[in-house]
């Protein structure tokens, strides 16, 4: 058990350096309170990974510290990790209603029945062990989400969550600006916030704006319209869903993930679609097709997606037809900007027109740009300042926002998942840090590939395989079968017998030699087949791939 | 041979559909003429594959006919396949002095000496069996880039090649608008022009605005800088000197590209450096760094290149310290986003401060954007367009941004590679498709590398891969020795000691079934191996690993 030396930690367990696998650990004496607990998709270089979730070690560490999980609002970046996490440490949950309606439904797929969700209003204020924690309605491009306000015993901590400002928002759900600035008011001794954002000038444009394009567009289109965008972004699907009921068109939805999160948004209340409007996807053929909108997934350009499977005309229920109106309302994130592009040329080759981002204005991002940071950092008036939620140059240049609005360089604390950082009332510097990291989930191995076999996988993937088996006898270690050599992945065999003989041929010399030097032991004999085989294979070919020697006795 | 029907044809063997790999032909009757004979990068999921080049059938089919190629500009997209493609078609080659410059460096290090270069002025006019080609100056990111018009025998065909307008450019090299208006105002059969920008609306910025931006940047820097661009940008390069000498600092080049070009373009006058000015890396610790400029490769985040080696302090010469400035001068190619993202952050995590295109402008496009190509379509004012150089949503663009400025949608012709648009002097259509496509080039090998080796890399990188090794008897097909179970880029094995076991234990079952069926022939006993472990683990792991059956017999 740690001192009780009543020192306020703040340890962000992941989100910084990154975007994504959010989680900050609020740590005084023997209370943690937990914001947040994400995921982040695989970088290219991990190989077959399907996703990155935190390493918790440090809570289990401190198990019977953790209080809860706050949640700040629904994106998978700050709940996906939750089913793997509440396995091992099944702590409260707090959100907000829609928040916990999506965690909920993660839950059901992952046959979690113990959860204990407790839902939250803006406004709010919980209390848990020495926490007072008072949740502050934002704008974000998914609705009810919350900043916290924090109050610890030596003061109030403020973290945005994800957010933006949008002063004409859909549904009426203004960010609480005045409660932003009660707090700062009253004194904050540190603001942790969104840097996504902090490299773009200006404002984000309201969601509205994008109502607005919606609107020009069903005006003049004589087809069906078909929308992709993010199921999640519950305000975007319900202009879609205005425009197509002013314009008389009837709504399909397309996309698992898509009707899954519209069937909670409507459940909770969050998303008015008037009868009669939504049809099913079998009855769209009962309609002509200037009276359809297709509401989609595949925004993304992902391969298994609805989008993606209508432009390569393997979806089972929507075929196009030349002339539908594709509106692709997201942009990519980045990494995914080939998918999107070849799924934009898949869908013209069909005869569709698209419409996308460099186009029209059909899409806004839904975190803040400089000059909305600026007021919340001045709202909000904290003593110290960590930027969060971005890679280092997101971190980096919101320091600098920081500084050039007056703030001392050393009350701002660039920090790295698995720093420290410690407060009094009247100090702040950085700790010893503790365990941090990336666990790797690739089907349903959690933790089980790492580097070594991260590494063996790059390996197989630029050059191939070869095998080599040899059958020796347990006597005198004498050749009794093989050399045999198999290959995946390294060349056409048709079209290259010979390399494939002349590598046969190097194998026995190998062994050849061996026997001769009375050489038995098969930690050298494999190591002499690999080295003579992949000396000769880089000068023939200039190729590096994999070779596995397999020595069976008899 | 093909009759003699007095028919123009245009055929595009590649830059169709893709961004790269240009290469166009131009027949009549017994004649043609090569345009251009580009690689392009791989894509992702073309695991290992360095570069792909055109597949050339057709003009090995009719080699005899092939007069030359000729070239446009010295960028990779438009020569570096030469190589590959004169050892199989050894044709004569024209092109500017510079393109030809950076050909002649890549044949030496691909030991070809016998290459015909021929090198030809804008203005030139050339015979080419029935077709004289006039040359024109266009502006491009390169300098010595050229626009061809194809006089043949039943009109002028209008190639732009690369270009953009740029009314300010570097050493006065000015697009020559007043041949494309004395070309277009005689009357054009056909135009082909650059896709590239279609998208964006109105101009690109003059190269010049970058110099003014160089001078700002330069004027407050009180450190080293270090400028990351092209190589090929000698335009660009030579307005890092011209800050540089403005500022009283010496030049530095790193990176072997880089050293390369610079020296070509200085040999053949296209760089402009002051004696005195240019030093060697190893003598840059003679200078205050205040005094120093480096320019260096890597602006897309290319892992081997000097400025990832700087970034992660693997560079022998340079190391970085807190307060360099880093200017990368590029935008990122789509698909590198994320490479270039990692190589800003872990320079700025070195203390370095780094300049990039959404900072400043330290950037501009080679490519024409919509205003400019308009002014080329209406210059040229041809009665047939095919737009190329560019994915199919920037040919239908460029189709439209035609349509829009009055052509008949009939007179427009959006083509894939191998497409073959047949001309006479009053007509033009689609005629039947020749042979195209990509071949891939791995290390030495060109062409052994194709869709079933690639699907082998993929799943290899997915899921890894078991191999399982049994030795069986030759008389009565009784297991000897294993089975054995290898596996690499699966699982951490260590950790999953168990499922290894399981594995081996539901090996053994199949084969046991097997001997009890009599089943001796290898094609079932592989068959049956692998789809018993297959099934096994991917109830276990939800993995599906490639499953590498092999059966030694004694």
């Amino acid at each position: 058990m740690a001192k009780r030396n009543n020192k306020l930690k703040i340890i962000p367990l992941g989100g910084l350096g990154e975007v994504g696998k959010n989680i900050t650990v609020i740590e005084y004496n023997d209370d943690i309170v937990v914001i947040d607990c994400g995921l982040i998709f695989p970088e290219d270089e991990m190989l077959g990974i399907d996703m990155v979730i935190p390493d918790i070690t440090y809570l289990l560490k401190n198990r019977e510290k953790v209080r809860a999980i706050v949640l700040t609002h629904g994106h998978e970046d700050h709940i996906g990790a939750l089913p793997y996490v509440l396995k091992k440490i099944n702590v409260p949950i707090y959100g907000t209603k829609l928040t916990l309606g999506l965690v909920e439904n993660k839950f059901k797929e992952h046959n979690i029945t113990n959860a204990k969700l407790n839902i939250i209003k803006p406004n709010d204020i919980i209390n848990l062990g020495c926490f007072n924690i008072e949740f502050i309605k934002t704008a974000h491009s998914i609705p009810d989400s919350v900043a916290l306000a924090i109050h610890t015993p030596i003061g109030t901590v403020v973290h945005t969550g994800d957010f933006k400002i949008d002063y004409t928002p859909i549904n009426n759900n203004m960010i609480d600006l005045h409660k932003f600035a009660e707090i700062g008011s009253k004194g904050v001794l540190a603001l942790l916030a969104d840097s996504t954002n902090v490299e773009r000038p200006g404002y984000t444009m309201s969601e509205k704006t994008v109502g607005a394009t919606f609107n020009d567009i069903f005006l003049m289109a004589d087809q069906r319209i078909i929308v992709a965008t993010f199921a999640s972004n519950i305000h975007r699907i319900q202009q879609i869903v205005n425009s197509a009921v002013l314009f008389g068109r009837k709504v399909v939805v397309s996309g698992r993930s898509m009707v899954n999160v519209i069937n909670v948004a409507l459940e909770l209340g969050y998303l008015n679609i008037p009868d009669g409007t939504l049809i099913d996807i079998n009855d769209m053929n009962n309609f002509p097709y200037n009276e359809i909108v297709v509401i989609t997934t595949g925004s993304q350009g992902e391969p298994m997606s609805a989008l993606s499977r209508m432009a390569y005309s393997e979806h089972r229920k929507l075929e196009l037809v030349p002339g539908d109106l594709v509106i692709i309302s997201a942009t990519p994130i980045p990494g995914n900007e080939k998918t999107v592009s070849r799924v934009i040329n898949q869908l013209m080759e069909k005869g569709a027109n698209v419409i996308y981002e460099s186009l029209a204005d059909v899409h806004v991002s839904g975190h803040a740009c400089q000059e909305e940071l600026k007021l919340i950092h001045t709202l909000v008036n904290p003593k110290y300042f960590i930027p969060v939620h971005g890679e280092y140059r997101h971190l980096k240049r919101h320091a600098q926002l920081a500084e050039e609005l007056g703030m001392d360089k050393e009350n701002i604390f660039i920090a790295q998942n698995g720093s420290v950082i410690e407060f009094t009332p009247d100090s702040a510097h950085f700790g010893p840090s503790v365990t941090s990291g990336n666990i790797l989930v690739d089907g349903l191995g959690i933790g089980d590939v790492g580097n070594i076999v991260l590494r063996d996988r790059k390996h197989l993937s630029e050059d191939g395989l070869i095998v080599v088996v040899v059958t020796i006898s347990k006597q005198d270690g004498t050749v009794i079968a093989g050399p045999d050599i198999i290959s995946r992945g390294f060349v056409y065999v048709r079209e290259s017998e010979d390399l494939m003989e002349e590598s046969r041929a190097v194998v026995k010399e190998v062994l050849d030699e061996c026997v001769k030097n009375h050489i038995t032991d098969w930690a050298t004999l494999k190591s002499n087949i690999r080295d003579g085989l992949r000396g000769f294979i880089y000068e023939k070919i200039k190729r590096n791939p994999m070779i596995l020697p397999i020595i069976m006795e008899v």
